[in-house]
């Protein structure tokens, strides 16, 4: 299985990529022990790669009162489920295991979010999530109402939509390049970790 | 979490069930040593309980020339994933993980059938099993040529076609009960079993 | 007219079915005059035909107080005609015009069951069967409360939500197998009988 | 039941109505022995009412090698079906049962049109005017190619699209007006003509 | 550009109309400066061509206390729009900027009506003619109460759902047909007259 | 209509953005003689802004051989077209407008690319952009194919995926903060410049 090859476009010379790329490589196959391929197929194009996780960093790599890490994660998962992006939920449904400290609910998320084991606030949410995801059109005040109810604030509320927004472009991108997922993703946070 | 109602419903006391009933239920459970919530949710109607598994026995408790057991889960994994179905997704990603040998081929069918690691036929055989399933009402002879150009002759595609109809069913009662996935299921099938 | 297959799948001879299958046949012929289509297109299979009738006859062959007869031919009616089942339609649209002692009553809920001459209470029974039928993933408490205030109890439910379902494989296995609807269904309970 | 109201709308004073308008209703009474509810609920609006029977006449009172006044019935019966129209499926229900001299026709072509006992030909007419009546936007150079294969020609194919596009009017019409079906229509075609 | 052919039929040979139809193009080459296609299209069959400006004229040309002539044009222009209809939305989109004296308007509602900067009373029509555009089936009487709220009488919103309907017609000829558009509407309604 | 705010959010002030941001604001006023709303909107987050117009230039600041500036607004007016963007619709029409040097282009592009006066293979370029657009899930090796012959290479595929995928992501953001168009774009390069 692992010698299929990583996506329908070939892949650059790690060793031809600028400096910064190569750096950004290293450091998370240093972190998570492999690296992911979403990496190895952007890198590629240098200047989308270092647009396409600033954006993600600037969403993701962030914790706010109002939207936990794990939060961010259920939005991935989620909107990334309904748009069937392999990639997306099978990396994703790993690091929300591993954020929400919860080894089922990323499945229960991927499938019907609406029975997972998850807050009314959570659902509400996904809720809007999934409208930005697939019928941004019809967002309207009473959506953003209903979230300031459940005491989100407007700067959360653009978080929620953004990252929904912004998984939207990488699902696509995916979905496209017919991208693999890493082996490694599919047990991670599924099983306590060995020390 | 395992405190959480196995559905909507109340479960019947098993001790009042019918003979035939508590019999297959105590089988289930000395085989995969926990009952899985299907059972019990469905044991307060026992007419219809004994229904459920005598179709669901005929059509999956069978392994043919054209239609192994590991492509009938493949079938209820996406068609289950298309409906939303927490259960069947989980409870028959587990088993098909274990018919197929294949810790990964769970999570790929339900996320996007189309880019995982199966073969041209297994494809051919998802795509009529979902048009089965989300419009059956446009099949017609080209979708049968189609399945008999990759081999399956005309007994597999009734299979084919019952278990997407069957899951049908099945994924519509568990969505209107909100029936649980037994957190066993999860797991089932991903790494090596303990001797 | 008469002389076109009965479905894409060639029927068995009655004479080398199961005895029990045989007799449910007779009995049906007596009943009605004729064998529905279903019981033949079925027979072939016996342990499916078994279930399926059984599953069917919990279902169908019952009478609740919150729940008449002619109501679950309603719910057959309106889930069949949105999967575009012909024979449901037809033969079932029969049953409901003689169990309604009502001529008009199965064209309208075809067409358009909102539209239909039937209580507010029937519809709220449609909107969720239909909810059931087509976006079973969508069925919230608010759908369970809504039927409630209309006097359903939990039980009444789960029928209208099981017959929903139970058709929704029906009218499957029907289109796969491209299943003639008997001459006999389009005129009954049309015309007073004949003494 | 046939005290319930036409329409949403009052209905006009006959002796009230234009003198052509009363004379088309008289017309169409002394041929059909009642007066279809449509001219009642359009003569209210006397523009409206000659503009909607002048196209209607235009379009369906005619009869060319091409295209026969029951395969004209068809189209009509199809899209309505599709656009859950009470009024015109029950209504030319009648009408292409008595054009087709088949009593059987009408709900076939309702209920799917591609299981009715109808030719290829006229499949790939109503696939066409199925088209037109709810995508018309994809309809293209490829679409009318496959009619020319059929034998359609270029004024047949407006006529078929122009049949579907003026029932979709008529269809949005009636269900914006809750347009009740007349009593008589059920029946008429079902049984053989009394002397 | 102006040499492509008005549509996929042939035009008919002005001095060959009925004389009618030809005072009619007149009329409107007169006011207008040039004849709009539809006229050409529509003119090679005068009995459809009478019925659909007779139908057009009774709905268009009318102003009334409760729907002006600008908010008759904002139906068509959202309408058209989700039925994708070039003609109509570039035609219509010019009569809406004239009539409403708003250069920005029609492209605000043909690409999304719901951030338009139009009143919540002209919310709610486009909402109801959208309905009745896509989804007439489920018109009910809470749609009409919710006019009603905003002020509209039960003539408006016949008028309202009867322009949806009518330019439904309008969009599926103009599809079918590949009527292209007059250069010359693009730009009406965008720049102060000159004198 | 100019004093409408600009977003559902407020503005930051343009003297207490970071040195950068400020710049490129500058600059685009500076060529275009006015500021476009989504850099007043994106600059309240500067890091996100920083990566949404760095991925922006990447793929719509260039030109190959296989795919000039023009079509790449095709891309960007056809699927926000179909996502209901105001912004994205108006401004990129007036961007595409100038750069085909085609007044009439963006508009028939908005209501309908399939009935829009551009190639073959301009047409088949936007066919595959609605795909990613809309059912990117169905993207595959047929589709790629389909480009090649029209001489696209894999290079113009990813550049016409990503800025389909791009795009989904800004119509998201702007639907999401109800994001106004500036009315300077409304008439860009719909009349011949003054000098």
């Amino acid at each position: 299985m692992q010698h299929q090859p990583v996506s329908r476009y070939s892949l650059p010379d790690i060793d031809d990529l600028p400096e910064d790329i190569r750096q950004r490589i290293a450091e998370v196959r240093e972190k998570a022990g492999f690296v992911p391929n979403i990496f190895l197929t952007l890198a590629r194009r240098p200047a989308e790669f270092r647009a396409f996780f600033a954006y993600h960093d600037a969403l993701m790599e962030k914790e706010t009162p109002g939207l936990g890490q794990a939060e961010r994660e259920m939005i991935v998962v989620a909107t990334s489920a309904r748009n069937q992006c392999q990639y997306c939920v099978i990396a994703h449904g790993a690091i929300l295991r591993i954020r929400a400290k919860n080894p089922h609910i990323a499945d229960q998320i991927a499938t019907n979010y609406r029975k997972a084991d998850i807050s009314a606030r959570q659902k509400a949410m996904l809720d809007y999530a999934l409208k930005v995801s697939r019928r941004a059109e019809l967002v309207d005040e009473d959506d953003h109402a209903r979230l300031r109810e459940h005491g989100f604030d407007d700067e959360d509320i653009w978080d929620i939509g953004s990252i929904a927004a912004f998984f939207g472009l990488s699902n696509r991108i995916v979905n496209m390049s017919s991208m693999r997922t890493n082996d490694e993703f599919y047990l991670l946070g599924r099983v306590p970790r060995e020390k």
